[in-house]
């Protein structure tokens, strides 16, 4: 019998808090109330925080400097003051203490805002506590004024302020306030009304804030928080099949000639030129021969058809070799170079399945499934079968096959790739990518894994909860303006604290109805809302010719880059084709210039009375001085066949300016350069066709 | 500086699946992980079990034979056949299985319906795990019936069968079964067609489901579940003030003779009679006269007021002691024998606050807050104070405190008392009271704990987390039908595993203008909705009478009995004075005789056209054989001052009898005996008035 089952208890081991610590019931034993499978509530119930990951199972994250909440439940018995804290412990077991404020005293609701500093392993809690300064002040204040108890309220003032000297490191200077206020509340010869002032000067409380008097703290459990690289978060990609570029097509023979790494490289100054950070690459390994697919995915393919570069693996090797064609490993190492010098990080493709001439299948045959008959499985989605694939099944030899795949990640992430595009990676176990994640990370933290996750919800996010740091999404299929509003608002609260998602138009694979029949207004549109509306997007290349043709009954490109060479004849101009370079780049441009568009969690949606725009502003959204926040408005116009107008109800308050509902800004479109003065609810009028806008990127300034 | 820190990890001890399993990746460590702070997910991953409380920190609870959903999001990468298990572990480790099924395969969510049979910690988890036959029936007929792969699936449907008796434990009927459709799928001189279906029958199907051939078992963390026993969640409460039960007014000495146990037993066949399950005491314990409170809470009490029972403690004694006005001991315990004999159980209050005549003041003054001037501070709610008062400081010596207060419940307990009314429990630490109740339940699981906590909901939340076994609620204060159907499905949904409410119309503390205003209909109206909403509910004494009148500006009766006798001439015939005994005794029989009105997750809201009407239907609900299960209907009219009239909207499959929307069936109402045949849209009209009923509860039959 193969089952077995495993019961991690969730209760982790109690720590009851440090003995003699006077005024809290240290010195009772908890022990009995694991008998009950309860876990102690604390002196004061910290409960219920957020963000969390699974009840802390698995790490909240962040990149470098974003902003996020952390909110709590803290309440306590009674009408004493209460207070709370949340406690950030950087990778060092340094401890940064942000106070916390209540936003919603019925529900006992605590929030505040937070970010770290730098990369590695975190963790935060909250920290829930009596405040005996805020419960004198309140008491204080409403006794002395009703005349009851005054001599000794303001006797008790001078005693809090004591101790908030006594218990509490603090500067002289604070020290000083401190003790010119207890004189003050002692001063019997003045009136009460100027005592009890001192003890509740602005000045005093601003001494108590910076340094609180914390009386019975108690703490939630410690969450992991996993900080990474802002490229995590952030980045512009381009998607290149590398044989293509620089493919060249012999009208004589009627055959190709290959591109390579050497002719592919010729490409990155161009790719970089528009401004994209990641230049990524569909694999680049030996294509097998069994069952090769011919052009569009046809079952037979031609002497001269190159095959699908996902059927990975001939006799010159598998996933950690090269397509000789392509060219060797200097080659390969000159591209990554060439690519850096550009500015352009180097991401590759994983697709972990077989061609039925990978090396694996004689020397590992134990890595495939074996039939009944002794034949190795297809890939298959009954009844349909994919001949060309075999598919890896890890429950075979699990250990020997993570083993195996560490090694070829290896082999790449030494070669200068640090940017995994994981292919399909619900088709493999969710365990498997939580390990080979993690084991990675431990000597390079750096790299950075893409799940084209085209799948259930669950699934995408529980890819992104085992250490995926970034997924493709919905985003193709999300066309509407309230279908858009509510994906996004989605993906920057609920799930933005594991899961980061990244917006392409099209890829190899996705040409949806929209941008089949929209055009090039459809193509202006959808990469504008993906480059803003989101930190990280990706472009497919030609998406720059508005490649628009799809194979009949297919939301495909017709003649799938997949099966065949492209030659695409950059910098040639080609009669009545489209050059969407100059929109690409000034997106990007926008989104360097920018820093509110390189952060997620920070987005907006204004109203508009035409159903067909959407509207969204997004603001600061990290790091910690302010110098990096800026506010950009998107307007756009979803309709790629009509000139649309409509009136916008904008949301000034949440433009973040200081702007106020009846001010007036300045909105400057980077699209066009032109420059209006707008109030709360200006009238636009965006229509199709490049050069007449779609879409304004409106950067706001106080006007 | 008293400040400190607990930071208990959340991470539990990471327990990875036994090595050596077959098909897992168990050979796989799993050390990583920890590093960043990942727990193992699983072969399947399991997430979001519900119903849990604080992510398994306290225990889920129910009472016996009570049933609850248990869900899970269960999935797997591929298209293979994921299914899962609800393991219930009992207080001897036996475990019990339960299967689930996926009620959205979009979100992989599975749920099913469980029950615990007896009293004690138990815990469950949910089992994932992969399902070969499930694979096998569907991938075989899909493939089958297109002709690919026809014999090999045939002979793999065979191999999983062999599996299926190989390795699990099944009868010898089964195995038959199992072994016939293996030689079936191998007949090869037969159509694929019917070797085929000898593989899927159904008879084979209910082998499988029976007990399934599971693969790679993953299992959630395991979460703690305490099962209490029915009184928990289920019970009508009468509430009295024993020195008022016999005491007698002399109208020629102007001066009042108390109630005793004594006469109070007398008072017991009446209660037992009208069909309640417990009498609840207001404290009986010895009264301070420091700052005694006179009549309607006072401030100077006349030489006769007999004071608060709530100031507790005198030269008499505190806590422990009994005031002896009421009786001695041995008076004690036959109230207690007698309340038994006539099938009642006794609930006290616990009101841990003293008078400062209490033992308490002198014997441990560091129970309380000490002042600047060296006395100890009243109870307050600044700037008001309650001089006849002292609260315990449970910071300054728990550890004495908790001994003593426990030493004081078991002195109740020793005589014969297992229910406590908690007074205000929410003015003392939430952790006081999670170490009180289970160290109590170590030797008295059977103590049922009551919160008088009329506060904000995130620490009456917290009260029953940590323990209580009921809480009292906001019922008082709703009172249009809205208000009470949002409010209930609540507590019957989002709080039902850990919170079980009691309905109170009033209370001595609480009289709300409904009931100043809305006269006998009020009355009949509040009990009736208390009694069928929820299945723990009670009254004051004296409600039978419509004690109405308030105290000016309060929401309190008028002459409060906190602070008086009151001799209620029972059994006297009083010109104009109400009975609504009769009307209580309804209640109640219909709560014993239709064990629907016994449980509280099993209400289901129906529509009315008037907003005055309340709809709800209460059905089944414990137990397993079906036996117990019943359905009852309520409409209320909550409109104490017109009749009124409106067409019902029932969702008769929601009824729970078979019923379809075209039925008709027969309702027979427990109020009057009357009884119709009703389909989905019946006219009522009810009215206000005794003998005109308010309400109808139906108890509901198929015609």
């Amino acid at each position: 019998m193969t089952e077995h089952s495993t019961t991690p208890s969730v209760l982790p081991d109690v720590q009851p808090a440090p003995a003699g610590a006077a005024g809290t019931s240290d010195a009772v034993s908890t022990s009995v109330l694991t008998v009950f499978g309860q876990q102690p509530i604390g002196r004061i119930p910290v409960l219920d925080v957020q963000p969390i990951v699974d009840a802390g199972a698995r790490p909240t994250r962040a990149v470098v400097n974003e902003l996020f909440n952390v909110s709590a439940t803290v309440f306590r018995e009674g009408h004493d003051a209460v207070n709370a804290t949340v406690v950030l412990v950087d990778p060092d077991d340094a401890e940064h203490q942000v106070a916390m404020r209540q936003d919603n005293p019925g529900l006992g609701h605590w929030t505040t805002t937070v970010f770290a500093d730098r990369e590695g392993m975190w963790s935060f809690r909250v920290e829930g506590w009596s405040d005996p300064y805020g419960t004198w002040r309140h008491d204080g204040t409403v006794k002395i004024e009703a005349g009851v108890d005054v001599e000794l309220m303001l006797e008790e003032g001078a005693r809090v302020l004591e101790r908030a000297i006594d218990e509490v490191d603090r500067p002289p200077r604070h020290v000083a306030i401190l003790t010119d206020a207890i004189t003050r509340l002692r001063a019997s010869a003045h009136p009460a009304w100027e005592r009890l002032a001192a003890g509740i000067s602005d000045e005093v409380q601003e001494v108590l804030a910076a340094a609180p008097l914390r009386e019975y703290v108690s703490a939630s459990p410690s969450y992991p928080l996993w900080i990474e690289r802002q490229r995590a978060l952030t980045g512009a990609w381009y998607e290149i099949f590398p044989r293509s570029e620089g493919a060249i097509f012999n009208w004589e023979t009627g055959l190709w000639q290959t591109g390579t790494f050497a002719s592919a490289a010729e490409r990155l100054p161009a790719i970089a030129g528009m401004g994209f950070d990641i230049v990524y690459l569909t694999p680049v390994h030996p294509i097998g021969s069994t069952n090769r697919k011919g052009r569009n995915n046809t079952l037979n393919a031609g002497d001269h058809d190159p095959g699908s570069p996902y059927a990975i693996g001939s006799a010159d090797g598998g996933h950690d070799a090269l397509h000789p064609q392509l060219g060797g490993w200097d080659d390969f190492d000159t591209f990554v170079a060439r690519a850096q010098a550009q500015g352009l990080e180097v991401a590759l493709d994983l697709a972990l399945q077989a061609s039925p001439d990978h090396p694996w299948v004689t020397e590992h045959p134990e890595f495939f499934t074996t039939r009944a008959d002794g034949s190795i499985a297809y890939a298959e989605n009954p009844p349909k079968k994919y001949q060309d694939i075999y598919p890896v099944n890890f429950d075979n030899t699990p250990a020997a096959i993570y083993a195996k795949v560490r090694e070829v990640v290896q082999v790449w992430i030494d070669h200068g790739v640090k940017i995994f595009r994981v292919d399909n990676p619900h088709t493999k176990p969710v365990e498997f990518w939580q390990w080979l994640i993690a084991d990675v990370a431990v000597d390079h933290p750096e790299v950075i894994w893409l799940a084209e996750a085209f799948t259930k919800p669950m699934m995408m996010r529980a890819l992104a909860k085992v250490g995926f740091q970034q997924s493709y999404t919905y985003y193709a299929w999300r066309n509407t303006a309230a279908e858009l509003r509510e994906y996004v608002e989605e993906l920057s609260t609920q799930t933005a604290h594991y899961m980061r998602p990244n917006f392409w138009p099209t890829t190899h694979d996705i040409l949806t109805p929209y941008m089949q029949t929209g055009g090039t207004a459809a193509h202006l549109i959808r990469s504008a809302l993906a480059a803003t509306l989101v930190p990280s997007y990706g472009i497919y290349t030609g998406y720059e010719h508005v490649e628009w043709r799809n194979r009949p009954g297919a939301e495909e490109h017709l003649d799938n880059e997949k099966y065949e060479f492209k030659d695409r004849r950059w910098g040639q101009h080609v009669p009545g084709r489209e050059d969407l370079s100059g929109w690409l780049t000034m997106l990007n441009r926008a989104r360097r210039d920018h820093p509110s568009l390189q952060w997620l969690r920070n987005i907006t949606f204004h109203e508009a009375e035409n159903d067909n725009f959407l509207v969204f502003s997004k603001h600061g959204g990290g790091a910690h001085d302010g110098s990096d926040r800026d506010t950009v408005l998107v307007v756009a116009n979803l309709d790629p066949h009509h000139v649309r107008g409509t009136r916008l109800h904008l949301h000034l308050p949440a433009l973040g300016l200081g702007l106020d509902w009846d001010h007036r800004f300045r909105a400057r479109d980077l699209v066009t350069g032109n420059s209006w003065v707008w109030d709360r609810a200006p009238y636009v009028r965006l229509g199709p066709g490049y050069g007449q806008e779609p879409v304004h990127i409106i950067h706001v300034t106080r006007d």
